[in-house]
C-alpha cells in the first residue's frame, strides 16, 4: 500500500474570519528527505492565531495560495538521511498543516519522551508557554499581590500566562468570551476571578467587581473593545504586554477606538510589544524554568484536541472565535 | 503708595481651547506673610499646557471658579518671617499667576543667581528640563546614531529634548506647528531635520523624507493624529515617551483614532507615560546634570517672553496652539 501525505492548502484569502472554503485538502506521495534530512510523520499539530497574519496578503511571512498552511507540529522520524537522528526519534518543528514532512536535522529541535509529555513541547514548553513566561515575566515583572488581568485567558498562552501569575503570589482576573469557560478557570485553574466580555455592557461593571483594587499587569492577547476597557481601571505605574490582538486579526477594515495615550501618562503606564523572536537566546533558560514549574505540578496542562488533519481548518476558526481551553492542537497519529 | 497685587483668576472653565473672557483680573492688598513664611514679589511666570487641565471640573488637581490660576515662577523675598530667607533672596515655587505670594520657605527652592540665569530655573532647570532629561534618557535611552523625533519640538519640553538628543549623538528630528518655528530648529538650534504638522497630508511625506531610517525614539509632546503618523514610521524597538497629549488638551468630546497596539507588538516597541513626579528624588542629579550642558555650551537657553501678569491668558492660549518658541514666560517685574 501506498502511503500518501495529506495537506492542508490555502484556497484562497480570508477576509475577515476564515472560512471552510477558505482551506482545501490535497493529497500528494510522501516527500523524498536529501541528504542531511529526515522523513516526519507528524503526530501533534499546534494552532497558532498569528497564522491568520500570514493569509493575509500584506504579510511579511505571507503563505502563497495553494501552499501548505504554515505551522508548528511534534512528529516521529520514519526514515533519517541524517547521521544524528533516527527513525523513532521524536521532533518539533515548522512542518506545517499536514502528514509528513521533509525536514533538515538542523531546523528540528529533538524531543525528551521520558521528560514530560511531548504535546507539551507545543505548549507549555512550545511557543505559548515561552511567550506566556517572557511575556509576563520580563515585560511586566508582576508582584505578590497585584492584580494580573489576563485576556483570551482560557487560550493557549493566557492559560499559562494566568498561571504563572499565580506562582508569582498575584490576584489573577482570566477574561475569556465565554461565561463556560470564564467558569472552567475559576474550578480548574484556581484563578482568582474570571470574566466573559461577550456582553461589553455588563464587561465594565465586571471588570470593576473583578479588579477592586485596579489592574496593575495586563497581559493582552485580544485588543479592540476589551482592551478599552481594561485600560479604565489600570493603576500607576501598570505594566501591558501586547502578545496577540485576536479581536484585530479578522477585521475587513482598521477600526477606530479611544486614544490611549494620555492615560498612559496619567498612570505612567508601559505598554509594551511582545514578539517571542525577540527571546530566542533565553528558550533554553524560559524551558527550564517551565518543565521545573510542570514537574512540581504549579503548572498544568490543557490541551483542546481535534482529531486528523482534516479537523485542523474547523479548529482553527473555532480558535480564533476564543473558544478553546487550553493549547488548540490537532492530533495526526498515535504515536 | 499703598501697593496691589494683580491676579489672574479662572472666570470660566474652557470648553475646548480656552478664550481671553475665561480669565479676568482682580486686584487685592498685598497678602501678609504668616511666621515661616515670605512676602514674595514674582519676576518671571512659567506657563505650562498642564495648567489645562486644572481647567477642567473633571480634573484630579481642579481649580476652583475665581481662584488664581497655578503655575510656577520665580520670585524675590520682599518680607520675611523666615529665618532663612532673606530680603532680596531669589525663589522658585508654586506661586499662581499673580503679582504676589505669601508663601512658606519650605514650599520654596532658594536660587543662586551667580550659577545661572534665574529664569532657568522655570526652563532647563525646571520642570520643563527636567522632563526632557528624564523622559528622553530613562524611558527611551537613545543610542548615538538612532533617529530621535520630537513632537512640539519647539516648545519648553521639545527644544530642550531634542539638543539632549543631540549631545547623545543622535540623528534629531523636530516637529513642530509652523514652518517658520521648524526652521528655526535648523538654523537655531541645529536639529538634524525640522517638519511642520500643520497640513496632514503633507505630514506623512516630510516624515518619511525626514526619517529615511525610520524612528527609533519619539518623545510625544502633542499626541493625536501627529503621533497616528509618527506610529507608521516607528523602528523595530522602539521607545516612546509620552510627555503630554497637546492636541487633546481642547476637545470638546474625546476623539477617536487608530488602534496602536498591533503595531507596537510587531515592532516589540515600548509606549512609557512620563508624570515629572515619578522622578522627584532624581531632581538634584537631573538639575547638576542640566547645569553641566548649560555650562558647557552644549544646551542653549531659549524663552519667548511676555511682559506684564495682564498678558499672560493670552501667552497660555499661544501656548496652547503650539506657537512658542522655546519656554514660554511671563515677566512680571523687572530684578
Amino acid at each position: 500500500m501506498t502511503r500518501v501525505n495529506r495537506r492542508i492548502t490555502l484556497a484562497a484569502r480570508p477576509v475577515g474570519f476564515p472560512r471552510i472554503s477558505d482551506f482545501q485538502i490535497s493529497y500528494r506521495s510522501l516527500p523524498e528527505p536529501e541528504a542531511g534530512e529526515v522523513l516526519l510523520r507528524t503526530l501533534y499539530l499546534s494552532l497558532d492565531p498569528r497564522t491568520r497574519e500570514t493569509m493575509d496578503a500584506t504579510s511579511d511571512q505571507v503563505v502563497a495560495l495553494d501552499s501548505v498552511v504554515p505551522g508548528a507540529a511534534v512528529a516521529v522520524v520514519v526514515r533519517s538521511l541524517d547521521s544524528d537522528l533516527r527513525p523513532g526519534d521524536l521532533v518539533e518543528g515548522m512542518l506545517g498543516w499536514q502528514e509528513y514532512a521533509a525536514a533538515s536535522a538542523r531546523d528540528l529541535r529533538r524531543l525528551d519522551p521520558g521528560l514530560s509529555p511531548i504535546s507539551a513541547a507545543l505548549g507549555v514548553l512550545g511557543a505559548p508557554g515561552l511567550t506566556a513566561h517572557f511575556a509576563l515575566l520580563e515585560l511586566c515583572d508582576p508582584q505578590p499581590g497585584e492584580t494580573v488581568a489576563v485576556s483570551a485567558a482560557a487560550g493557549a498562552v493566557g492559560v499559562l500566562a494566568g498561571q504563572i501569575a499565580k506562582v508569582r503570589g498575584c490576584r489573577v482576573v482570566g477574561i475569556t468570551e465565554s461565561a463556560e469557560t470564564s467558569r472552567w478557570l475559576l474550578e480548574d485553574l484556581a484563578f482568582d476571578a474570571g470574566l466573559s466580555s461577550l456582553d461589553s455592557a455588563d464587561l465594565d461593571r465586571a471588570l470593576g467587581e473583578a479588579c477592586p483594587a485596579g489592574i496593575d499587569v495586563y497581559v493582552d492577547n485580544v485588543g479592540g473593545t476589551l482592551s478599552d476597557a481594561v485600560m479604565e481601571r489600570i493603576n500607576p505605574r501598570s505594566r501591558i504586554a501586547i502578545c496577540g490582538q485576536l479581536s484585530q486579526l479578522n477585521l475587513e477594515a482598521p477600526e477606530l477606538g479611544p486614544r490611549h495615550f494620555g492615560r498612559l501618562m496619567a498612570k505612567q503606564s508601559t505598554v509594551r510589544g511582545f514578539l517571542l523572536a525577540g527571546f530566542t537566546e533565553r528558550f533554553a533558560e524560559g524551558r527550564r524554568q517551565l518543565t521545573g514549574w510542570l514537574a512540581q505540578g504549579r503548572l498544568k496542562i490543557f490541551e483542546d484536541v481535534a482529531i486528523g488533519i482534516e479537523s485542523a481548518p474547523r479548529a482553527f476558526i473555532y480558535m480564533l472565535h476564543g473558544r478553546d481551553q487550553g493549547q488548540p492542537l490537532v492530533q495526526l497519529f498515535e504515536m
